[in-house]
């Protein structure tokens, strides 16, 4: 597989400007100031008139606000994200914060204990969504849906142990796009992939690769491997660790935690350990134990179909195929995925992240038919991008490098070197909104042009229209681009055709 | 003021189609089969592998999922209402949808039983968020900002009565813009108003009228007439109710169920009924009671220079001074406003459809001291969009007129007339994606031409690709326009030129 090889500081820099579309890189002083207090506790007097309470003043564990500057990061890799879903065609959906209590059960195994609950207040019992997969599903069967195609953007929340360094949050963003409906086999699974490859090439944060199985395969090696039925999911989140730890202390866990037997810890340990492309699973279907078991069958036939399709879409050397791969959600039924960005060493400057997923879907054929009355299927397949993990490293490449934003699109600053020149700074600035233009002024009656001037600076705005006694008498303007300090003399009445035409022409 | 009058359902599908800017208004099959079905309940048997449980599929009392022509309508309103918050200089942030509990308390004077509160799991006790205007206080406070103009747009959720018919939710957008700061009096709730007033008037769904007060204009008032500091708020909340109910109904509650003195109510019955503009600013400053209270002077002062500032917006006429307006919250301070679509009578084809506030807003300058520790004050001025009424009106009105918008951009289906042609299908449409167009398929090995086309005249795509093996042996493809229905042939390796150039026309 490619390796990423170390990035000099000026190249990433310019990826990010990419990334970012910012134009304009200027000192944006009002929010450096206080965009990474993140957590910061005060003590407060609650309400003057009531008696005094000592009161911390934060966001929620695991939560966290965030700044102008955050938010301009943020909308820039959200919309990546939609104009690629919308390229291959999907519709948007939106589903509420919070969903029937029951309705959530049985659905994540052991991080149902993550789920937020609502307090009863009475009504029903609420709780606040985990994922977007099964409020998709829910809608799909709550409508009798049977096709559709859809991404939704929209926070999901989960009461882990935050560790915010890595990027884990409580309150988070996902990212999901997934294909309901009845298809030939793998093709829809094959754009799902090709989706992962096209924001993650996209964000150009450095190699990545997509890991794949299929549940179908993982299930049946442990039947194969001698692992009883009932273990199968302690086995599972064991082997969910492999990237994190090394074989010898996942055979461990499992034979001294799980209790399983070591010669049959022995039997996954030589399968979990391989991975590769299509030559792998051609190796599988000769494997003499695998290939007796129906199960593997099915799921080799379709990884090889997958590969085949990966192939045409120029993206099978992104992909590998890993045995150790198992997704800890109970709805997956087919082929699962995740993506990781490569571990780029010693990367100048840079603390070692831990870069863990971010990108991970699968195929789940059975959620839907578990809320429709008569159990009617409706095959699915999707993927989550994790846009918190994606944030986390963009925030801290700029960090880095000092990067800075603009946190808004001014275009225009209307000044006046005057006194008591509000009246007409108020008139000027009201044409130009009204003529779509971006404008800002300094609410005082009476600024000093120097503090007005320093504004644009700050803010990065282009243009600033200077409106004075004698522009006044003669009918005329100034217009002033803050960059050069260049001043042009326009007539009043032309003043919006030419800001316009300069805002065209940049 | 002016009265909108009768609209012909033509024209004003004319304006709709500017609001959505619907370049292709085809026949959506797929989305209208289901996105009218917003609470279907169905008896599901939640895991085939559980006893079975009665089970009932819905979303929420109170909320709602989005379908995907919903969906196009909020953003097309979304975005133009984040435009104009952008317009005029404001920057991005984002809160957390839950709040320390304590944080929310003493804020929403009797709609406080209306905050969700969240279920006690261990660790903080937290609530979601009533309102954006509370978390952007917290916010100011927590990290020492000064001055700051930012937008959010958010849900909010309320436990309402919920009378959906009227566009209420528990589960509801809000789109905010506030200033914060200590400026020259009444600059920026002047614009707080000009961006009510561009919003208002550029959605095109009517005549509007924004309602003005003051706070201080309303406690001076109340004293003057000798209401009891005690009941200024239930008196405040009786009056609140004038827009739905006659000033004889309001009188009778204030005096039956608030134990107002007769007299006392007759005196503020003199007052409330009165509305106009400045003019009605210099009256007051002649009536010889009010004009004793220091509070109503300072008042009537800030409204005239609003006035004056309104006048220079060339505002004026769509802002009325009202007496009787009240609003709810309880930490205004200052001036309030909120605005209504005035009522078209008997407007043809629709339900008539209560018509509540759509935009409100105020000066709120006491609320980011009470999260300081030191009390040190922030003075702040906003205004919040009520777009979720707004999305009903529009909806209703599509509804009556048959509008059908497209849920997908997808602009290039690749087709072919021949069995085993998925190869090629695949190959082509990655070329297509990842030159960066939208592009679609059927997820099948060998679809029917006719199956094809019709797919795209329900999905409104304007383009086809044709490929088949005369076209793979000479090196050519079709090209069809699914309008039109014609077909030009062009070379294979100009297809991505001809299509980009063929979407940059139209």
């Amino acid at each position: 597989m490619p390796q990423l090889g170390l990035r000099p500081r000026k190249a990433w820099a310019a990826l990010l400007s990419q990334i970012l579309w910012s134009p304009y890189t200027a000192c944006t002083r009002a929010v450096s100031s206080h965009s990474q207090v993140a957590e910061a506790v005060l003590t407060s007097q609650l309400n003057p008139n009531q008696e005094k309470s000592d009161f911390i003043i934060k966001t929620p564990k695991g939560t966290r606000d965030l700044s102008p500057q955050q938010m301009v990061v943020r909308e820039k890799i959200l919309g990546m994200v939609v104009s690629c879903f919308k390229r291959h065609g999907a519709k948007g959906l939106d589903t509420p914060a919070f969903e029937l209590k029951e309705l959530l059960t049985e659905k994540y195994g052991e991080d149902s204990v993550l789920i937020y609950d609502l307090k009863d207040q009475g009504g029903e019992l609420l709780s606040l969504r985990y994922d977007l997969t099964v409020p998709f599903a829910r809608y799909l069967a709550m409508n009798k849906v049977k096709k559709m195609k859809r991404y939704h953007i929209g926070k999901v929340w989960r009461r882990e142990s935050p560790t915010i360094a890595q990027g884990r949050y409580r309150e988070f963003y996902q990212c999901d796009f997934d294909i309901a409906g009845q298809f030939d086999p793998m093709i829809p699974d094959a754009e799902c992939l090709k989706i992962m490859c096209e924001i993650l090439s996209g964000l150009q944060l450095g190699d990545f690769l997509i890991k794949v199985n299929d549940r179908r395969i993982l299930d049946g090696m442990f039947a194969v491997c001698g692992v009883p039925e009932s273990k199968f999911r302690a086995i599972c989140s064991s082997l969910d660790k492999l990237d994190k730890m090394s074989w010898k202390d996942v055979r461990h866990e499992m034979v001294t935690k799980k209790s399983l037997a070591p010669e049959v810890a022995d039997r996954i340990g030589d399968y979990v350990q391989r991975h590769g492309g299509v030559s792998l699973v051609e190796q599988l279907f000769q494997d003499s134990r695998l290939s007796q078991n129906k199960q593997v069958l099915e799921g080799l036939r379709d990884l090889k179909l997958l590969f085949e399709y990966l192939t045409l879409f120029g993206i099978a050397e992104k992909i590998s195929f890993d045995l150790s791969l198992a997704r800890g959600l109970d709805y997956y039924t087919g082929v699962i995925y995740e993506a990781v960005f490569l571990q780029t060493p010693n990367q100048a400057g840079e603390e070692s992240l831990s870069m863990g997923s971010v990108a991970a879907g699968g195929r789940y054929d059975g959620l839907v038919g578990m809320f429709d009355p008569k159990g009617h299927r409706v095959p699915c397949v999707g993927l989550s991008i994790g846009v918190e993990r994606i944030f986390s490293i963009v925030e801290q490449r700029m960090k880095v490098f000092g990067e800075k934003v603009r946190t808004t699109e001014t275009q225009v600053f209307v000044a006046t070197p005057q006194k008591n020149f509000l009246q007409e700074r108020l008139k000027l600035i009201a044409e130009l909104w009204d003529a779509g233009i971006k404008a800002e002024l300094l609410y005082k009656n009476n600024p000093k042009l120097l503090t007005q001037l320093h504004y644009c600076e700050n803010m990065g705005i282009p243009l600033v229209v200077i409106i004075g006694e004698q522009e006044m008498k003669e009918g005329i303007i100034k217009l002033r681009s803050v960059a050069s300090k260049e001043e042009v003399t326009i007539k009043r009445e032309h003043l919006v055709a030419e800001i316009q035409k300069r805002l065209s022409d940049s």
